[in-house]
């Protein structure tokens, strides 16, 4: 804009001085003095900050990096420069899925894939992100316009469309199976999948797609009464996926008839979806870069600020196809895992100075691998303490042969451990 | 700018029918074109949404406050509009400030005060709410110019100042008493005030004017290693106060030597950052709107996702002598305090039909009032499994007369009421 009116001071001075007419001269002067103006307006109009070629840990007020960088020196992470090399794909860009993708780019992830099919409405302002001005942009669109504000650093693609019809369905594998960013990087395109969207259907889809391409997933939701939301890790044959067991939810202590009645808007609130956002953000980081403990099922109950935490295992009957492939090859890889353990913890002992936390090589693959199809996710009675069902049980998780269901709630590392010591003495 | 293209519009057509050298006409023709190209830009800048007079439950795209009056219909809320009538106070807009005020204007909160004396950096874009375009600006300016963007029904008020000062201190004072905004509210002039402030110095200036003006807060941190956090309730003279007991940590595993070392620049990360004040935010809601528990205490382990809950009885030596008055007044109440809960137990029990919910009624007033002296917060080994003292024990706290000292971890709402009943039945 200012290099415009820049050629038209230049334009209006011309015709100026070639004007026969002294009476047009006072309309000039005018014009002269509005385009001044304008200038001065579209110069106090706001500047992109420049795309940094490395991050830097110096300590200076003009590093966005600095205080991720200090994760390093605080001996956290080993080496927070990585989060360039990740690729996350979000779908689902609302309340949980846009803060999602917010924090991910204030924390300089390498590429982001957003997924949306809606439009932005002041019905949504109620939640953190979307601004009122852009109402009527898709979501895609105004999270990318925000975005790259915030972070010129990192790679956005955005996809305007529905995952769950049969076009956005190949669209979608395509874009995951997309190596362009990382052609040396094993698996899918991407290094994670974030599930952020508010209906059954949609997640049924990313679970296929998961499935079939073997790739690690983390599910999220929040109830329609907007007091209670979760979060979930999907590894394709080490965990349920989301066909193995009924979805769950934290028990609100809402009626259930309350909720899902034909044509009742769902209520929702910005802490509660903020809250579910950072839960989920904080494992995806913890499972990228690998520090502290990925949850495999956190809840958030926010009328009693309760936290449930569980295990489910894969459900040999699983009706999905896909899912029951990935399971029939996590069993045929034991005796590789169980070599690359021995030979991690051998080499482990042999360093002379580990990390402040060891913690982080106890991660979420270590867990339980052992006799992984005599347990499995399931119904029943055998929820922990304050979780229930979201969904009517289906019929095949209601055989009465099936052995003990679920695992119990695990959130401390000391008995992971133990419970692998455990495993290996046997 | 829309009105001044379009005068100059009309202006250059003045000029080109006037002309007498067609050679000035292509001239012209150019800043046409480009003023409309002008025109086409300024048309695209955002427009502001306009206030709203009363709060709808209409369930509409343009609705803005849809999706939180549907808390009523959810049987979460009995009366959401009456968050129009409250003045909440923030105190530091940083990583977990802005975010609890964005929040709170999402929600549609009557009154913000936002306090806060530095200005925004690129080194605080690893955090949610500020953008790089605002760098420079003061952080009350930039958070002014966001919030009233998201939502002008908010009433803003913002302190650019260091309450630490004498004279910061007096001006935070008489903001907290101006009573403007609501004048038949009992007590000060705001309902709550949230301390979001990143030191320990600027906490105890709160503590005091809180003591001092008998207002409830809440207290809010975030580990320099940025994996742990916490919220915490304080009602003068019945929990502890901030100088009652050292203040504490959530264990994150790191060597306290890591932290806190000279010129050493703390780590951030906007996903702790925002589960903080998304927790502190739901249990503001939750104080206001009178719904679900109030947590006392509560802590969050980021690399283990463990959340640690206490409360904290007040200390009947500590070293605030305001603390000391409130905890009399506190004990003189008590036969007012049970009169009215036996009336509003009787109450209840003739109402018809009681809300969803009846958790509402056993907010956190009610918990343990019994002997307040006999128990009184403070340092020792007797802390919850997980919590560590952020500071050194100070002195006062070491005494070996002190009795048992601390309560343990309740964060079940039936052991609160099972709790309460023993109480009333001795």
């Amino acid at each position: 804009m200012e290099s415009e009116l820049k050629e038209m001071l230049i334009d209006l001075d011309t015709i100026k001085r070639s004007l026969p007419d002294p009476s047009l001269l006072a309309s000039i002067d005018k014009m002269q003095s509005r385009v001044e103006h304008l200038t001065d307006l579209a110069k106090s109009a706001p500047v992109r900050r420049s795309k940094v070629k490395d991050m830097s840990a110096e300590v200076v007020d003009s590093n966005p990096y600095s205080r991720l960088m200090a994760l390093q020196r605080m001996g956290i992470v080993a080496n927070y420069e990585r989060i360039r090399e990740f690729s996350v794909a979000i779908v689902g860009i609302g309340g949980v899925g846009s803060v999602a993708a917010e924090m991910l780019t204030r924390c300089g992830i390498g590429r982001l894939l957003l997924y949306d099919y809606d439009k932005v409405e002041l019905a949504n302002m109620n939640r953190l992100f979307f601004r009122p001005e852009q109402v009527g942009m898709t979501k895609t669109d105004a999270a990318v316009q925000t975005l790259s504000d915030i972070n010129p650093d990192v790679v956005l693609e955005s996809y305007t469309m529905n995952i769950t019809t049969l076009q956005g369905f190949e669209t979608f594998m395509s874009s995951l199976k997309n190596k362009t960013f990382s052609p040396s990087k094993e698996g899918s395109g991407v290094d994670l999948v974030l599930s952020c969207v508010d209906n059954y259907e949609a997640r049924m889809v990313v679970n296929q797609a998961c499935n079939e391409l073997n790739q690690t997933w983390m599910e999220s939701g929040v109830s329609e009464d907007a007091v209670s939301g979760h979060i979930q890790l999907l590894v394709p044959g080490e965990t349920a996926c989301f066909a193995c067991a009924p979805p769950l939810v934290v028990a609100s202590g809402v009626d259930e008839r309350t909720l899902k009645r034909e044509g009742v808007c769902a209520a929702s609130l910005p802490t509660t979806m903020g809250v579910v956002a950072g839960l989920l953000v904080q494992n995806t980081l913890k499972y990228l870069l690998k520090f502290g403990h990925v949850s495999p099922y956190l809840g958030y109950n926010a009328l009693k600020d309760f936290f449930p935490t569980m295990e489910m295992k894969p459900n040999p009957q699983c009706s999905n196809t896909a899912c029951l492939q990935r399971q029939k090859e996590y069993i045929l890889a034991k005796p590789a895992r169980d070599a690359a353990a021995a030979k991690a913890k051998k080499d482990e002992v042999s360093v002379p100075e580990g990390p402040v936390h060891d913690d982080n090589e106890w991660n979420i693959s270590v867990v339980d691998d052992a006799e992984p199809v005599t347990e499995n996710a399931s119904s029943s009675d055998t929820l922990p303490d304050g979780l229930v069902h979201e969904l009517p049980i289906a019929d095949e998780f209601q055989k009465p042969s099936d052995p003990e269901e679920m695992t119990n709630s695990v959130d401390d590392l000391d008995e992971l451990r133990k419970q692998l010591e455990a495993l290996n003495a046997d």
